[in-house]
């Protein structure tokens, strides 16, 4: 090991040495599964102090099981894709040390801990050393920029600031202060991800004494998009939660309705009620949330979010249905999120980078032009909605499944016709003076306008993707829509005449 | 077979042959039930074709046992309701060909399919072979009734066009086109039905070559008062969904949340919010779902929707607490629904046939007057609400039951008299002509008004009902319902006087 | 016992004769514990009346052990924390008679039912029997006095007749009435809790013939300060429902859930987002939620609202992390609760008893001025931090933790911050005019302001607090707040100006 061993304060090191004494056979064990001395060696202290996560590693396929096992499986049912993975790591359980001291020399955030290099940011690098085809789907994907996507794009930052800002009355007029990283920490980079640097370091009081750690900016984090220390993006960890890195979790419903909620991304609320999440939520014991493949019939008779977006299924036969994907746009064709328009989907991850007609950095423009020369070509869309049809197929037939969809691109278009019709209205807003374009998304009035497109449309758009019917009815659907549709006309149109 | 049997494309008619062959022996047994020629046939290619469906009938009762056998248990233990199940269907398994086959010449999408006659729509006809009893009752009811009461009823129909309508500015103005057949299917006729027609044959491309097959107007859907081929209304599908046909599912909150949620119908909201709901939802893994009859204390001890207003249920030592009803309403002695009051509950099920005092197919005038004609009377109403009282008489003293149902009567009065107050204020507003009552849904001030009763008095007597408090408080509640008061007051009365 | 026996109606009569002379012997056995004579001959009727709450004591630990056995436990494991349990108490199952039948002398609901003195409304008193700690907790608690705490607050009272109280236009002017006690049990008294008082007497009519009853107002009610008619406050089944009383309804969410929603209070929709809810919500079946005391890592492996805020929790080793209370609040450092600010938490659950600054009930002044002499000082609140801290840090390094509540007093500044800045304009709102301050929470303007506190900054705060960011952003968060602020300037600063 290169990295500098410093000392070790004195409680600890006496049992690190008793574990060394006694050749890390206390915690070295895991049922028959091997556990590498240095793992041993952190349960000596964490074991007691941090219960709860060791517990939870406990539980989990990575102290059960360990690399030369994983790749011995079928293909199909391998957990791990790296074709290469170190040889003094397949012997040995996946413990806290295989991960936290991956890479040392990597990560900016590495320090010495007792005699171990160890660092605390795991980033989705040191998982790739096993599961290298998953991070590679997912660093080209829109979730692992989806830092960047929003802080790289001018237009959001406007509005990432109108909302965040504290405002404060001076005179008759309101001040607006820049977000604070803190307020956007809590808000829109919770999911989004935030910026983790190393900006030196600090002595911390514990248990064992003084420590030395890593001192880091806006942590802690798990959003999709984090800039890790050592500038990978992304959080393995936003969807196989804490230490036991479940599959079963990430494909439950819960997992990605930590983020995709009403009224922005509708995306649970309108699962939840649909026929799918119904069936779901009846009857999940009733579903294998852990195969590998996911086999359709078999272990399930009913999606979650995973299942259409991510999940490898297979046929009972054996027939893959679906390849695994970590890019979890990749399996759509259609962009539903209001932007403000719908509009296929992005050729890259990085959506920062595309401009449209106006010069702007939006898939659209304010009329529902779209950028095409960044968005995906007729024939992949094609390509992508039958690959989904496939999916559908499973359960439903053809006629189904293709009248369906149409439905949807009905669905789009008519949404879309209100957000242009509300656009229109709130042009002459500006023109008239009603409202100062220079932000358009801070003023009352523009409130009214932005929220047609982000809560209405989305909301029913993603009703009619997931049939959740109320969430395109009475609920932040058309009863919303088109009321929002004759308050900007009253406020705009008829000032003054009633 | 009367139905004329055309020519079979080539790969699915030697598996066809194989089957003929083989006596249907490959897959023609599940478990020891035997299943007809024809179904075995369907599920040659349809078990390769729709592992989903075909997975989640075999783990259905359907599957699993015969008429014959569901014929002979204790009446009160039955789960099929006909005297006369055709002798041919009494020995084999419920399968795909004995409800997709039945009644084929009743049908208008019946069609040849590799020399079977099949239709794509089983309605509830089909289903009443069996379970004629539950036909007999959901016939009547509001729910079977649900498109038409919507359709056929002028109010309504503006609301929906008002809501659901394409808006567009013309000038200084908006026009509001009429919602579309696409908009209605994703929005209201999700929930209340469609109407599925046969307009035609068409040919489709699939895995066995080109078949042919109809071609169905707004299909799919399974709304509760679908417009079926064959002129029933209903589709069982809604709560008992696709192939498991199960009693577990639809005794489940998750069936009922499909449509009834808030802001209009806030049943699962509070019933989730209700003592009732935390205990079904922190102990469901101990209520035995399956059960027939549904015996109060021994399966469950706290009850999801189903219980109060349409399972069988029976008391431990046999009594019957409540018999089975698929008339949903039928339990019930007042209407929640603020149309624009509380009313009692109407006569038929065919609610658009209702006229009240002032002309309108309305349960109650606009001043609160109730079309009593079309109304249950008092007795009826008595009649149902001790009934109601027996069931909760089996957890709760009559002194608790009365009183609560007392303290129901003041909200539904209370919550009334504020959409009375709300109305007078309204018509304030058409009087002095800041609203135009041509179509009294469209405009700003209206909605504020409609949202007096459909969203607030609704959550307010809902809440009541089931004790889910904070939809009568803070949530769409009392906070809401006078806030709106207040608006609508200001923006009506002190317009310029501030 | 000393009260008074009255003649018993015939048909209960008889079979009480033979309970007596079969010694009990019908259903006075649960497994092997024995039931007393008195409970023994409830269950007589009550098992065939009342089958759901006898089947949901039957599942309880209450028919399962004795206090005896109860008290043989080891001191970690012991659910019963009284020193004195009475003799007679001992040997038998804790049934009917050993609640309804506790203290009669100090029960004005105690009433002669065939022969037994037994009252209607079990209180905390009567739990205390056994459960003595608990009840000194919670007696203290802000919880207890929830119903004092609304209705002798005059500030509270204004606003809940301004919410609660029906309104009539009259003439050009609005007429507000004051709350019926029937609007205020279905709404706010429902959580904070009924006054529940014996008026009288009363006769009603059962299937045992005539009997004489106590009759009580305000009731049914379950609220946690509910005024019972022995003068005590609360109600131990707010969250340990009906005949179980079981720990595990009361740790699962939805308990909380049942009072602790959005928009007011969102602590369950901020759960159920946030990676806790996660993985609670999805890994249920893995977590023993019975065990005392509460293992983390060998009983769960992430909290439920019980574990932060009441559960005794240990560590495997049996260390204690958390003693176990009933005062909810009493870990808790500052009170999130906005007041229209966030403030520490008072020292007395009394609320009513604060004077601020201004001379009025409430913690902080409308500019934010702590009322310091009624709440926890620095030393206590650091105390209570720290205690929470060791309760993070069995799953989380005291970095992250430390950050956490960093980033929390963050959220609260700023979240404070814009409150002041709406309660600057609200007042030059009122000085021009604009509202009428003498009741500052009823006009269309001052809901709005009211809503900056009670809805979007409580939403922030707790999004914070427990990490469900989408609660602090578009769902009723920042975005709200923002959007609030403005509407409030061009409410009153703008007006005529555009």
């Amino acid at each position: 090991m290169a990295y500098p061993i410093k000392s070790t304060p004195r409680s600890c090191f006496v049992l690190l040495l008793c574990t060394v004494f006694l050749g890390g056979a206390l915690p070295a064990q895991t049922g028959e599964v091997a556990l590498s001395e240095e793992s041993s060696a952190c349960l000596t202290c964490h074991e007691s102090m941090h219960p709860g996560i060791v517990e939870d590693w406990r539980m989990s396929r990575h102290s059960m099981t360990t690399p030369s096992a994983a790749l011995a499986l079928p293909a199909l049912e391998r957990r791990v894709s790296s074709a290469t993975i170190p040889p003094r790591l397949k012997p040995v359980a996946v413990g806290c040390f295989e991960c936290h001291g991956q890479n040392p020399g990597k990560h900016p955030d590495t320090f010495d801990h007792f005699g171990y290099a160890v660092h605390v940011v795991v980033t989705p690098d040191d998982c790739a050393t096993c599961h290298g085809t998953e991070w590679e789907e997912y660093r080209v994907s829109k979730m692992a920029n989806a830092h960047d996507n929003l802080e790289m794009n001018p237009v959001y930052h406007t509005l990432v600031n109108a909302v965040d800002g504290v405002i404060t009355p001076e005179g008759d007029a309101l001040t607006q202060r820049p977000a604070t990283d803190n307020t956007k920490s809590e808000t829109c980079l919770a999911c989004h991800g935030t910026t983790v640097k190393v900006r030196g370091k600090k002595t911390i009081d514990t248990e064992q004494g003084e420590i030395e750690i890593p001192d880091l900016t806006n942590w802690p984090n798990q959003g999709v998009g984090r800039i890790n220390p050592d500038g990978t993006k992304g959080a393995c960890t936003s969807c196989h939660p804490r230490h036991q890195f479940s599959i079963e979790v990430a494909r439950k419903p819960y997992t990605c309705a930590q983020c995709h909620l009403e009224p922005d991304v509708p995306a649970w609320e309108v699962f939840r009620e649909s026929k799918h999440g119904n069936i779901v939520l009846s009857s999940s014991g009733d579903i294998d949330w852990n195969a590998v493949p996911w086999v359709v019939g078999r272990d399930f008779r009913a999606p979650s979010c995973a299942t259409c977006h991510s999940s490898l299924l297979a046929r009972p036969d054996g027939d893959v249905l679906a390849p695994r994907t970590h890019d979890f746009g990749s399996r759509l064709w259609v962009r539903l999120f209001s932007l403000p328009y719908s509009h296929p989907q992005p050729k890259s991850g990085k959506t920062y980078e595309i401009k449209n007609a106006d010069g702007l950095p939006l898939p659209t423009t304010f009329t529902g032009q779209p950028a095409s020369e960044y968005l995906i070509d007729r024939a992949e869309g094609a390509k992508r909605l039958n690959a989904m049809k496939a999916i559908c197929g499973a359960c439903h037939s053809s006629d189904w499944t293709s009248n369906h969809f149409k439905r949807l691109d009905g669905a789009i278009a008519t949404a879309d016709s209100m957000i242009l019709s509300s656009t229109l209205l709130m042009k002459k807003g500006w023109d008239s003076g009603l409202a100062d374009p220079s932000n358009p998304f801070d003023e009352a009035l523009e409130r009214k306008w932005v929220e047609q497109w982000v809560f209405y449309g989305n909301s029913i758009k993603y009703a009619a993707a997931m049939i959740g019917q109320d969430y395109a009815a009475f609920k932040n659907g058309w009863w919303k829509m088109s009321k929002g549709l004759h308050d900007l006309h009253e406020s705009i149109l008829m000032k003054g005449k009633k």
